[in-house]
């Protein structure tokens, strides 16, 4: 294993192969990762913007165009794009690379952009633990701006939401239905609507069901607004981007300030809690268990005495 | 708090009020039930019977009578017979005490038997770590037998199943459809099956659906035999007695000696999984979390070294 030090030296220096390894550090989990965690959280952290909707809804269209259009119009001090390509319902992401995201490779060898389709290998807290920690190690090494592209099933788009400083929720003409279902997940977690291949119809419709729901979401200091794209022709890309900067313009310093330490809460306790998880699985296999069973067994431990012992060793 | 010793020793002695108190203590937690099952887990295990069922099944009126029963010819060096009444959905059991319980206070002053109503008040893992305790504190102050009734609700009787050498399954005439779709719940915890209510219409139909569910059930070494009961007019009583020993006999030492040790498993894995929930809740909450939080914000701690740090503080 090569030392995150020197990778990180490197990958600051412009070596996408070095920026590469210190994200597969990450989706490893153990030792790599908590070393990698240790030198990336000392640099702050970039601006996160979250995408999510349910497969299908052109999420990776709209995130290729929004990379091309922030690349167009971009000043030099802006630093590097990171886009991490999240899809928990793929274990490999083998699928999303060679389909969606062959045109994002268009940007692959662009300099001012890093795309990575993001996999579980053996990361204590799956998905949901390893994103935060991949888009520091972006934030480290020069991203100013990240966007992690979700698939949102379950309750991974809350849990990824909960990594992101504006969330962009995307859906289709004709979602009523759908949208209703999960209405209380999309209200929690949606600070900016996408309805993308507005080109179809029902555009009109699902943008009513989506104003109503936001109409009996009750008051909030931020209304999501709700932005018509067809990401394949490029139509709303702009009005997209606006609508980013407004959220991030209403949020402010305190606002962010706020969400960042909510979010640093609910990713410590996540950490804690499956860093129990693992000592629990680790006290409670083999030997040792069969050991405390057999001394309850005998009438010299009881149950709680024997717990202790097997929490306490080392 | 009075010593557990010294309550231990009483209530060997014969003192209901000492036992009371020792009862107490397991439900309440804490140091005090730590205390209490250092010293009852040394004294062998009672046998344990216990009996669930949806509410309203007649188990009260069953245990009343098996009580009766039981009582009647019983030798003297059996020792006394404790019965835990355990419901869940009832957090103060004060409805149960008042109500079916009026019945088994017929039996409260007779030296033999000791009843007592389960409540949780602080024990960390609730009702399905406090039984076995109970059971434990019953059996190492002259219980050689135990009977835990319990309510079937939810996993309440999977749970209570993995706390006894022969557990009893109540269920009525025309509840056909109602055990189809506890089918594997049933399957996995009954010994012996009951129909109480037997003088009312619909036993061959539900004899019947309990014999192909144990047709289909597979091959296992002890099928469950199903006794008819009219509880309220003691019928059945002897059969069910019957059946109780059938099944202890067909256990024997071996069968018996195995059940315990994957009781024991069960359990201690449930009291390790509880310990570690509350450690969590206890670094988790309040100041220390915050001022984690605060170091991550600020760029001085990642949150993988703020957990251990949660996770180490003594």
């Amino acid at each position: 294993m090569r030392a995150p030090e020197e990778l990180l030296d490197e990958a600051r220096a412009g070596s996408r192969a070095a920026l590469a390894r210190l994200l597969t550090y990450v989706e490893g989990g153990g030792e790599a990762l908590r070393a990698t965690a240790a030198l990336a959280y000392r640099s702050p952290a970039p601006y996160v913007v979250g995408v999510t909707g349910p497969p299908g809804a052109g999420k990776s269209t709209l995130t290729d165009q929004y990379i091309a259009a922030t690349l167009a119009d971009r000043p030099e001090d802006e630093g590097r794009l990171g886009v991490l390509c999240v899809d928990p319902t793929s274990p490999f992401t083998g699928g999303a690379i060679l389909g969606d995201r062959i045109r994002m490779q268009a940007h692959a060898t662009d300099e001012r952009v890093f795309i990575r389709s993001m996999a579980t290998r053996g990361h204590l807290g799956g998905l949901s633990l390893a994103v935060p920690d991949a888009v520091r190690v972006l934030g480290a090494t020069g991203s100013r701006r990240v966007l992690v592209e979700t698939v949102g099933v379950g309750q991974m788009e809350v849990e990824i939401a909960s990594a992101a400083d504006t969330t962009v929720v995307v859906t289709n003409p004709g979602w009523g239905d759908a949208m209703q279902a999960n209405k209380a997940g999309l209200l929690e977690v949606a600070d900016v609507f996408v309805i993308n291949k507005a080109d179809r119809a029902g555009v009109r419709e699902t943008r009513r069901d989506l104003e109503q729901m936001l109409d009996l979401g009750g008051a909030r200091d931020w209304r999501p607004p709700i932005v018509e794209t067809v990401a394949t022709s490029a139509q709303g890309i702009a009005e997209l981007g606006e609508a980013l900067e407004a959220h991030r313009a209403h949020l402010g310093d305190v606002g962010l300030a706020a969400r960042r330490r909510a979010n640093a809460r609910t990713q410590l306790e996540a950490v804690v809690a499956a860093a129990l998880r693992e000592r629990v699985a680790a006290r409670t296999a083999g030997e040792a268990l069969e050991a405390a069973v057999e001394l309850i067994l005998e009438g010299r431990a009881d149950p709680y005495g024997a717990a202790e012992t097997l929490l306490s060793s080392p």
